[in-house]
């Protein structure tokens, strides 16, 4: 059924997930992807957990009417919120989320085991990380941060200067000066984040490590095909490694802002329309 | 069909249309309001004009299945967008936008007609203001500027401090130091800006007036009420006043976000989550 030569699904509220589709081509850049970004309804980040599952079952039976052997949900909320739901709807489909793949990278990196994320206000309340890492370590500590703005400044493709530093310390001054929880390392909890990398790296001055979990995932995915070589594209279809965007809505806005998240051109015929 | 002892509707995409809401019942203290705020699929300020004439349509239809005697559009990107679309699906029902009626109030106290608006990326690309200030006076000229991190702003709070001076500054600098143009007005073409007025005021200092659509239009639906007395809410039912609250999703998250627009609490019983 999920056969070798068909493309990776990703699967993302909109634009944010294209850090981590980035990441899976420079991991596995043989591969063909189909990005499916629920533009229409963005953002999933303040949203219920019953809309999320809701939305996330719909795109998924899309991605499958396509035809996909793999999906990634490229979306923190997402993944906090619908990838239990999706998993027991979709059985037969492999899939991964971005939240397990980051806490494994934090506690691996984590000296001390206290660790800081900042994400969304929805995958804050899942408490989605906290399960992820108690999962992994009961001994290790959470601080979970809603940075809601920072989703506004990488959309509005402000990610350096003065006031994107301010907003950056904002939301990580009360982490870095909280001695008591003393967190030695940073999960960058939304995939909206990675593009503001190097403002958040100079506010954090090497006081945490940074972890990214759009890279997390990819390299998992890596490690889980390495694991499938037979679900891996075939080497006669190897040249192309094309990718299709589709969107419930806005193809301009999206190209626009898919170039600050992709760094470079989206042709506007690789980006479709479609309905879910 | 549209009583007088039926409540007034107000649609907006979320909770910025709480400052029409505020500036109503103020205008209009003795009639009963129903806001449908479409929290499940804001924001609408990035969306294209089918999607969100779609969602308008069906937001009206499930106000009209209530009951209402008039329909304030009280959301900019949906006045900008789908205005004309809702009055042709709906001629019996008299209804209002915030374009209008703040446009309107622009050029009344505009001096020299150079008229600057900040608002959404949807409403800015709609050219609705442009359309609305050329439709009454031939001869004025539109700055329109999108201002997309004040939304991020508004609904979280952060209404004043240094962050917010300096992304207010941002979007307002460029207006107020092009000499060419020499707006001496600024129209707050979304309802999310109202609650950041004190910022605003204190970046523009007096160089240009401040125009809020919230109660431009306010003013405008008191004035028609004037004219049709016949539609006021009977004397016997004065005394009550309610207000219904329904939304499409996230009753906590509307309730914390509307505290911040009304400035005052609001009633969880009051807030009922519908379907569309």
């Amino acid at each position: 059924m999920h056969s070798s030569d068909l493309p990776i699904g990703v699967f993302d509220s909109g634009v944010g997930g294209l850090t981590v589709l980035k990441a899976l081509r420079a991991e596995l850049p043989r591969e063909h992807f189909i990005y499916l970004g629920d533009t229409a309804r963005l953002p999933y980040g303040t949203k219920t957990p019953n809309t999320v599952s809701a939305y996330a079952i719909q795109a998924v039976n899309f991605l499958l009417k396509q035809g996909i052997k793999f999906l990634v949900v490229a979306c923190n909320t997402a993944s906090a919120l619908a990838l239990p739901v999706l998993q027991a709807h979709f059985p037969e489909l492999p899939m991964m989320g971005v939240i397990a793949p980051g806490a494994e990278t934090a506690l691996k990196v984590s000296g001390n085991k206290r660790i800081a994320v900042i994400a969304t206000q929805a995958t804050v309340s899942s408490k989605g990380y906290e399960e992820a890492i108690f999962h992994l370590d009961a001994q290790a500590q959470v601080l979970a941060q809603s940075a809601m703005l920072l989703v506004a400044f990488a959309e509005e493709g402000l990610l350096t200067g003065d006031i994107t530093k301010l907003t950056v310390q904002h939301y990580l001054t009360p982490i870095l000066k909280n001695k008591a929880f003393a967190a030695d390392t940073l999960i960058l909890g939304c995939t909206h984040f990675p593009v503001l990398y190097k403002t958040i790296h100079e506010v954090v001055a090497q006081r945490m490590h940074i972890v990214d979990s759009a890279h997390s995932v990819a390299r998992k995915v890596k490690i889980w095909f390495d694991e499938h070589p037979e679900l891996l594209m075939p080497e006669d279809k190897h040249l192309t490694a094309p990718v299709r965007f589709l969107v419930t809505d806005g193809i301009g806005r999206f190209r626009k802002t898919a170039e600050i998240f992709l760094a470079e051109p989206v042709v506007a015929d690789e980006v479709s329309l479609v309905d879910l």
